[in-house]
């Protein structure tokens, strides 16, 4: 991530004084600039959507559990993505629809994990 | 939100079809252009900074359980959040430390639920 973006993408959507300035940030908890957790998720879902990860019709994301920011992501970080469908099911009401689970775990390049979540998503059925 | 924010936060975040253009999006199953649910989180995540709810020495996320988009945000739509502490304790291992439990409601202009969440958030105490 680059340390421009993160103040940038900060300013607009979490604009706390930790993803925007290293002076403030040098006091908190996170002893330096972070970027925001929507920052990393964002950039989550872009690694994501342009994986080998295509539902023949496409996806849109129901919901999602056990989101978790295990590590600070930091200026200079690069993020890359480790996708596992956890499990597929046809949706039980609506006969086109599939129902996915998936769980993505981003890493930094040091192996270490930056963000984990649990994606439950709606995928359109292949016709049969 | 505007509907062109909503193309070009999607170019930028998620870039599907559902979210970029309206014909592609006319045959899934919003039936018409929707928001990129990470667009939703993002303005919800700003409505909250913006909000009354400050604790004193600034928060950071920890987690986010249990997040699930109800319905879709389309073109025009006006968002609000509803925010409510669930609970509020010390840390046990950071005596500096407090662990707030929040649940948001973001909900358009007819009152409906778009996005709900409970975030776990990590807030420093105040000197006592």
């Amino acid at each position: 991530m680059g340390r421009e973006r993160i103040k940038t993408f900060a300013a607009e959507i979490d604009p706390q004084p930790i993803h925007l300035d290293e002076e403030a940030a040098r006091d908190t908890i996170f002893r330096g600039l972070a970027a925001s957790g929507l920052h990393t998720a964002a950039r989550a879902m872009r690694l994501v959507v342009e994986s080998e990860f295509k539902p023949a019709g496409g996806f849109v994301g129901a919901g999602v559990d056990q989101l978790r920011w295990p590590l600070p992501v930091r200026p200079g970080d690069e993020l890359r993505v480790e996708s596992e469908v956890l499990k597929v099911r046809p949706s039980k009401s609506r006969s086109m629809q599939g129902l996915v689970k998936l769980r993505a775990t981003t890493l930094n390049q040091n192996g270490e994990a930056v963000l984990v979540f649990a994606a439950n998503l709606i995928a359109l059925r292949r016709d049969s």
